[in-house]
């Protein structure tokens, strides 16, 4: 007779999708055993007699996937600009709205005007809709403030958020989001100033995990990037990249040569961009709200990306301007349907993939033994239908670091 | 002194978006006063100092708008076509799908394999996604029985999803959907079941308030469509039609000359088409959740509505295979995003458009006296974030006929 194993709670009566290796692998009828935050058996229910649990969840069927992770966003930010979106709509022209201060700079300034706890807050709104739909880990970049203060600031309420809502936040440093209005005609000025004071400053503060750039040509050169991809390597931070949206400036095979964790976005990257991405390990975060939102006509290179094996992540890319995404789950149907994923790559996308994009995939993105217990209980009868279902917000319940959220 | 005048009950403390004559007709600072389930004085709230209420409900700011309608679903059928969407995007054809007894026959047989209190409890919870949005106010079609039987099920289906629920069902028999697989080749056996059995027993039972045609290739022609009209009209029954939306077969001015409340989809319809719609006051119901999930190329010719005053309507679709929609809000960000429609277009779109699709434009789709008292209370600064937001599910509290929901 096997000794009785004893766990702090047991979760049985739905099938487990576990996405090992990026795959469904589901277990028909399975059980899940945690202890502390961590899941220390998983298996068919037969195999869970010798389980001995202080808590034990009988749940109505349906199935529980890993917690899902929203790995590429910018929730944090001041100001709204609904109003803006209206007036395209009625025919004004960016450069208008821009001669009115409006577009990314009128979030800059809205930004640097709010406080952090204004900041807090606001995202706050906006990252209850993630949690609504399963997401226990998001990610949350800087790149509104364009100053040392405000980049600092943003990166402080990203870590509050963080502390305050029952979900993992990774922070990433995207100060060469774009050029400071006071460094308009001195970009070079700006990469210097994120090198050698907002990066230090940010680490040394324990603000960041990760530092990004946005390398397009209304944005920073390759040169630019690998300046303060540089300036990441010397404090230790893995980077990623903005690459890739509008034009082929080979900032993927730039990000990849750096080891990069994700280069996201991908629209006209090549081949040999993808072969590097492939050697490198940089995972492909593809951002199908954005595309959408701008009515792009290229899409990311996705029969590259699997003949390469590179692996593919979706991200909700929430921001105010070309991306006001209050649904990750949403980004699985526009991934499947503009972009030709299947629904399980799609759900890899936001989960073990979306992990290794934050250098996670040790501890999160899929159902193993020994990883943190997130995961989520959907009434749903099969995998296939979080990619399905467009729109709404499907009823699950959040199991986050072993307990209900 | 004015005298007092008595409500049941006064909402005050938001601007009210009145939609009347299809724009936002925005009243800062307004009141409604309610009475039974009717709107019995609305304006600025300076004005409802002479009002006494029974009830006074002090909104704390945000927006008030017509309760939404949604005026083109499919929202009850049996089984699931989840597992298709993934076969699809593994790279099934439908030829073979439709081998394997999938596609839209499928979900006939499914629904005709289900008893009426399957059919409601399947689709209420699809509704309720709906209703968590602000909707009062939902269409919803047969079409997937395809026998006398099973047609006047999904009907009566629908109308007792309509008494359970606190929402205004509206019902459409759509038997002119598909061939039925017995009529494989007789569709004309099948208009004359629809003409002489289906819609009159339908109408003697009370079970239907519009009658509707699928007018395409793989569906109806021209000739047979004008059957079935002209059996509705015999009925006194208002008529609509799945018009050009593959192809222009002339469907859309074919329902102008039959003064049909609404044509639908329109990708194709050209500009004499528009002008008889025009003539006959029928409103363009556009439908972008199938658009965007069939990737189609051809927009609907909103230059052309707009050019000849014909009121432009946005529905979800809902049903299983080309707009498994669980949101109407998402398909105002559709209809600005892929169609582009203005934000107050969208809004105009599913309420007192709307509400003109179905032919309720005297009681419904916008605030005004006289009007059913169904309206949305929404925390948001302005009416365009309804169209600006992607995905989610935007907090909101539903008035239904004059009591909180
Ligand atoms: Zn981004
Ligand atoms: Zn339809």
């Amino acid at each position: 007779m096997a000794a009785q194993q004893h766990c702090d709670s047991l979760w049985i009566g739905a099938d487990i999708v576990t996405l090992r290796d990026g795959r469904y692998h589901t277990i028909k009828q399975g059980f899940i055993a945690v202890t502390d935050d961590k899941i220390v058996a998983i298996g068919p229910q037969a195999e869970a007699a010798s389980l001995q649990a202080t808590t034990t969840h009988q749940l109505a069927g349906g199935i529980v996937t890993p917690g899902l992770i929203d790995c590429h966003t910018h929730l944090i930010y001041g100001g709204d600009r609904s109003a803006e979106f209206e007036q395209r709509l009625n025919g004004v022209s960016y450069s208008e709205i821009a001669a009115q201060g409006g577009g990314i700079l009128s979030t800059v300034q809205a930004t640097r005007n709010a406080s952090v706890a204004e900041l807090v807050s606001s995202a706050r709104q906006r990252l209850a809709h993630l949690l609504a739909e399963g997401v226990t880990t998001v990610e949350i970049k800087s790149g509104y403030g364009l100053s040392l203060d405000a980049e600092l600031r943003m990166l402080l309420a990203a870590r509050q958020l963080g502390e305050q809502e029952r979900v993992d936040v990774v922070t990433t440093c995207l100060a060469a989001h774009a050029v400071p209005p006071e460094f308009r005609d001195n970009a070079e000025g700006w990469i210097t100033l994120i090198c050698e004071q907002i990066l230090p400053q940010a680490q040394a503060l324990g603000l960041i995990d990760a530092v990004d750039a946005f390398c397009e040509h209304l944005a920073f050169s390759p040169a630019q990037v690998e300046q303060v991809f540089q300036a990441a390597q010397r404090l230790g931070l893995p980077v990623k990249l903005h690459a890739e949206q509008l034009s082929a400036l080979g900032g993927s095979g730039l990000a990849a040569r750096y080891a990069a964790l994700s280069a996201d976005h991908l629209e006209y990257a090549t081949e040999a961009d993808v072969a590097a991405m492939a050697a490198s390990g940089t995972v492909a975060v593809l951002l199908p709200g954005a595309f959408y939102l701008l009515r792009e006509k290229q899409s990311p290179p996705v029969a590259l990306f699997r003949r390469y094996g590179v692996p593919m992540a979706l991200a909700s890319d929430s921001n105010p301007g070309t991306s006001p995404a209050l649904s990750l789950r949403l980004m699985l149907n526009m991934g499947c349907t503009l972009f030709g994923l299947t629904p399980e790559e799609a759900l890899a996308g936001v989960t073990i993939h979306a992990a290794q994009a934050l250098g996670l995939a040790q501890s999160q993105g899929s159902l193993e033994v020994g990883k943190i217990a997130n995961f989520v209980h959907w009434p749903l009868a099969h995998p296939a239908e979080l990619a399905y279902w467009l729109g709404g917000t499907l009823p699950c319940h959040t199991v986050y670091r072993g307990v209900i959220r």
